[in-house]
């Protein structure tokens, strides 16, 4: 059974903002972005903020494993073309967070899509989940 | 405001089933299937059932959009690795369907994630969805 | 028989040079950019090139097929980076063009990688190669 | 400079045969597989063969870098197809071996692309090349 909760994201001001190029390469043969492209940009919006924190993505280090993702596709994507990814924060676990994103095409001024993930962090080592790094709690605030 | 509706897969047996290949290069810094990889895993099943429909899949011919798609992880996928994946067909409209997967690691023989597609036919040049194909309103059953 | 020219590329100043942000996702289970990453910077490069001259990059118009590409690994590439892309134009036929590429990381100032790659010009509906265009020709110089 | 050697594949039969299905993901705007799913194959062609002999092909193990790789296109590649990938080994060194591959198209029964890459064992760890893995070197031959 399939059980995603659709929670909207919430108020306020987004946790982080970045804009990505769409690359020739995301198109697929019906001339548009893909649609593992819109989930592309939704991971390089969290890994640009987490690295901008100061935290490593890699292993050794515990890194970010999703329990799902979501997007909704409002209108295609095009060549060429910058994304603009906000991401707000949602539900803090302890060591899980929500997160929510909003891709706009920025030329044409439109959503694209809007989305979400569940990120948990885990140490691969140990084969476990392990408390969210303090830096990313302290960026999420009180 | 995102609202994807989480219904379960139908029950009964699936409207399609294949088997596909992880790649090495499916593989991210993390050392699993990356979290668009089951994404491409759910395209290339449901490609390679309307493709064995007779249905082409590029344009000029109709081609395939989504309006939304979704995912739950349920074990990473290694490699190397087989995994299946099966099609149910949910509700059924003018022009679109829903889809539900279910993706099994064939080694492990344990689910690796699960999750939905809702699909519309469209035609590009028209810019407008069209009725669902006969042969494929066919394959779905009375 | 493979038979690729090795030729260098040819001096004075590029003919195009831009900055492409690695994602993520371009990492793979080693942690590097993954060597068909390479290869797609080299495709974004002249894609922005062609984009930027006003000429379109999918059909029905006549796009860019490849006769050949290479690349030399010189330093691996990590994240994030940016790599900036310089396009040097090498021998010019009727329907063809030769590119090279330089790949430097731009943090650490050093050559990542270099390439070529032979383009053609060619009507996918026709099926056969048209001449290049003319924008593309001026843009080449006398 | 780059100074890709164009050596020809050595007589003889294979080093290792394997058959991969072209993904409809594979397919760029144009509608045929991307110049990087060339490279892909190859990649995958050479980690099918690797793990056949028990080899891993992930860190913390020496993993394979590429000093170079190149590709002659053929003939464009559609969907759905089985690309038939054989490798030949080149030259043997200390720690590197030459990869010569050619892609057919199974359905068509024609040569859809030829194509080399230098693979060097590699510590990550250390930072340096490792000498050959036994298993490989017996696969080899004398």
């Amino acid at each position: 059974m399939i059980s995603i909760v659709s929670d909207e994201a919430p108020p306020g001001a987004p946790a982080f903002t970045t804009v990505i190029p769409v690359r020739w390469g995301d198109l697929d043969a019906e001339g548009h972005v893909n649609n593992t492209g819109c989930f592309r940009f939704m991971e390089e919006t969290r890994m640009r903020w987490v690295s901008g924190l100061g935290l490593p993505t890699q292993p050794p280090h515990p890194v970010i494993v999703l329990l799902n993702a979501a997007c909704h596709y409002h209108r295609p994507l095009g060549y060429p073309a910058d994304v603009e990814v906000s991401l707000h924060a949602g539900r803090i676990g302890r060591s899980s967070v929500q997160t929510h994103y909003r891709l706009r095409d920025l030329g044409a001024g439109e959503l694209a899509a809007e989305g979400f993930a569940t990120l948990v962090w885990y140490d691969v080592a140990l084969q476990k989940s392990v408390p969210l790094p303090d830096a990313l709690r302290k960026a999420l605030g009180p």
